[in-house]
């Protein structure tokens, strides 16, 4: 198997959604932790307006703190949805910047006011400029699976876009299934088409559990070929506004099942573990991840 | 894909761990309605002692209303213990036998005293009479991923208890992950393997999902060629005594799953949410299973 890449977004998609927001010192320390264990990137806010999402306003601040006293094995990123976001990720010091446009027609309208393929070009001329820079960038195709507005997303736009990001020199790109609808099938086919492109790309995937289907996603994205795994600690995710439950995969569920098949044992999961607990415990309620509730799997030499 | 086969196992293997006994009225109604969705077979209940398991006590009375008066494609199941519960499901007329033995020796000596090949034998014997009585029969290796108490299982326990099984003249097989412990690569490399000691056998899998890997163990199941899958109403199942979440994978998660992929698109997948509400509204707790909370996504013709 190909080195998998760990890659926590709890504590910008996760929070995001919270009502409750988390004081800085309180992220300070679950993203701390999370460096600890041993995971490779850690998304810690988005680069987005405070007076919208209040729960990401001291993302710039969060990452000034991190950025010059952190594991060296540990990527800091940040997500920019437009040049502003690019403009505090550089001043902030961000290592990679999370950068992305939906393959939806309606999302992409609602999101940033443009259509989706102009809304790529416009990812695309930033992440160029990010690579310039020197940052690590990730792109993402945001609703690739489907689309809660629009229903059945085409293919051919997802590569499309995959396309356009290639084409600008920028081959780590992610597909995200915004609003739950993916099936292992489907992922399978779509990463491997996305794959089939150009040699030089790296795919990563962020699925949410919206249908109880995250896991087996995922487990679709690895056969794929898939290298990079966005979860969130605990599960979280989703909007507290509505009764759909969406959380994403949990990091340490996903960990778990990574090291019970003999990869990344390397991470350190009793460290996610108590992540995960802290963040239930904040947030006072059961979070969707599994394994921070029954623990792991007491190992014994085998019979 | 080859034809799969949807198995409720929500009347047993849910019910029989809550604390509060759903009256036979009840119990009758969810069947009802989960027999006229168009699943293939109902696990009814247990005839095990009404003592020890009071949840499972009128199995028999269920059963006989049911067996007279039930859609022609679905298949009535009970789960059998020993030689007493194979006679009181032959008087009742349960047309398909649930039988098994665990593949733990500590698990084995718990539940019946017996050693682990010792019970399979004893179980294999059962399954004949039960197959020369004109009954369908489906023989079960429990704790064949992993034991709550030993740990590991030798997969080689598990070839020998099919290989006994198969020698009987019994070619339904289910394996089932009692404690949770499966994980995707295990559950295709252990199925693959009883499929390929008899061209006979046909496979069934049981997950539970206590680490989140549930829905990925069903689709690893699904490659390696099984075409059973036992789940649960709601995602019922596991010990309310315990911290430990640990429901079956949800029936109406798992046909919505296959629905997306275009298959088993006859079963009444409305019917199976109204039944997983009200199993819900019953015990008036949130339940594991997603769909029931979220409903089906919203099909368009395809953009």
């Amino acid at each position: 198997m190909k080195h998998i890449v760990v890659h926590e977004v709890g504590p910008r998609d996760g929070l995001q959604m919270e009502r409750q927001v988390v004081p800085i010192d309180t992220r300070e320390d679950w993203v701390r932790r999370v460096m600890d264990s041993g995971v490779d990137i850690v998304q810690v806010g988005s680069f987005v307006h405070p007076v919208k999402v209040p729960q990401m306003a001291d993302t710039d601040e969060l990452i000034k703190r991190l950025v010059h006293d952190k594991p060296s094995g540990t990527v800091i990123a940040g997500l920019a949805l437009n040049e502003r976001g690019l403009d505090r990720g550089m001043e902030c010091g961000v290592e990679m910047f999370c950068l992305g446009a939906s393959a939806s027609e309606t999302h992409s309208m609602k999101n940033t006011g443009m259509a989706s393929m102009e809304a790529t070009q416009r990812i695309a001329a930033s992440g160029k400029l990010a690579l310039e820079a020197g940052k690590k960038v990730q792109v993402s195709v945001q609703s690739a699976f489907g689309c809660g507005f629009e229903g059945p997303i085409a293919e051919e736009r997802v590569l499309e876009m995959a396309r356009a990001y290639a084409e600008a020199g920028l081959y780590n790109i992610s597909l995200a299934d915004t609003a739950g609808h993916a099936h292992p099938e489907q992922v399978e086919r779509l990463f491997g088409a996305v794959l089939a492109l150009d040699s030089n790309i790296e795919c990563t995937c962020h699925f949410h559990n919206t249908y109880g289907l995250g896991m087996a996603n995922i487990f679709a994205a690895l056969r794929a070929g898939v290298t990079s795994f966005e979860t969130s600690f605990a599960g979280l995710g989703g909007c507290p506004f509505t009764k759909v439950a969406a959380g994403n995969v949990a990091t340490e569920d996903f960990v778990n099942a990574l090291q019970l098949q003999g990869v990344r044992e390397d991470i350190r999961l009793e460290g996610l573990i108590g992540v995960a607990n802290d963040v239930a415990g904040f947030f006072e309620r059961e979070m969707p991840g599994c394994v921070y509730k029954t623990g792991t799997i007491k190992r014994k030499e085998s019979a």
